[in-house]
């Protein structure tokens, strides 16, 4: 386990830095917890800048490649129809407490954000779930980077997990029609 | 990193055990990443045996700590009205790829199941937002202990998080009328 400056110091990241009206903040001296990498998710996407601006707007096929120790743990997810993909956002800032997104110019906090840059960026992903092939999983309606860092896969319980009346504040008050979350 | 048979002796979750028909597998040696606690969550429940089945049964209020440290990226998060909170199952194990949950009797893969036994022990619940202060959050629609490590903060967004129409294959098998995602 490095800490977090070592961590800092190896990582790369050229694409983000601080912009002006961001604030980074100083992270802790050392990990709380560990995480295992149990796979890893194939994509079209090599470079920050080809991915999808949302998951949503993509019908491209992802392979989702489950470490062989860990495929056990599919039995008895066929016939689910959407997936949440958990996964490490490993090339992303960790100490950024407000941020200036590219497309708009006003500073938010970073829990006010879906960007990959935050304290631990683990990102999800709703994915249509299409096949699970020779332990690995098929899916449509990802945007990340070929090679991703896979952390979890659960399934989608509207029950829980549906609310489509949900609103978020300040992109309400955008109202430019854009309804991704990025 | 202790094998599986020493994290079962050293971990303190009496309620977890392996049941007739898990599976257990070995994790690997070492860790890939590592998580800071960013605050902690209260909630109403000191033991598991306590916590609602399912957190939308529950109206109980829960106050989510953050860190002073981290309290600067909730700017802009008021107005939101469900958050994704994502916390850390601390007392779980994570070596279980088949599980028997006890109210079902069968086995199914970790993958499949919501269990908070998983090889990253991340969960996620959509809580309803109704207050911001001091620096915490009030919300309504959890179901985990009291003392949870919080991971993340992000917004709900509709757009890409609600899939009303979302099935998972052998929960509509089951239709016993339990909607519920454990």
């Amino acid at each position: 386990m490095t800490d977090s400056n070592d961590s800092d110091a190896t990582l790369p990241y050229p694409e983000f830095g601080i912009r002006p009206g961001e604030v980074a903040g100083e992270l802790p001296a050392t990990f709380d917890a560990g995480l295992y990498y149990i796979g890893r998710i194939r994509t079209p996407w090599t470079r920050r800048a080809d991915c999808p601006k949302n998951a949503r707007e993509s019908d491209a096929l992802c392979t989702v490649e489950i470490a062989p120790a860990f495929r056990p743990a599919l039995e008895g997810l066929d016939g689910t129809s959407h997936v949440w993909l958990l996964y490490f956002m490993d090339r992303a800032p960790r100490d950024l407490l407000v941020q200036v997104p590219n497309t708009y110019g006003k500073g938010r906090g970073t829990f006010a954000l879906r960007s990959p840059a935050r304290p631990n960026p683990i990102a999800m992903s709703a994915a249509q779930l299409v096949a699970i092939e020779g332990g690995n999983l098929i899916v449509r309606g990802l945007d990340c980077l070929d090679g991703t860092p896979l952390l979890d896969i659960k399934p989608y319980f509207a029950s829980t997990d549906a609310i489509p009346d949900a609103v978020v504040g300040w992109h309400m008050a955008r109202r430019n029609g854009d309804s991704g979350p990025t």
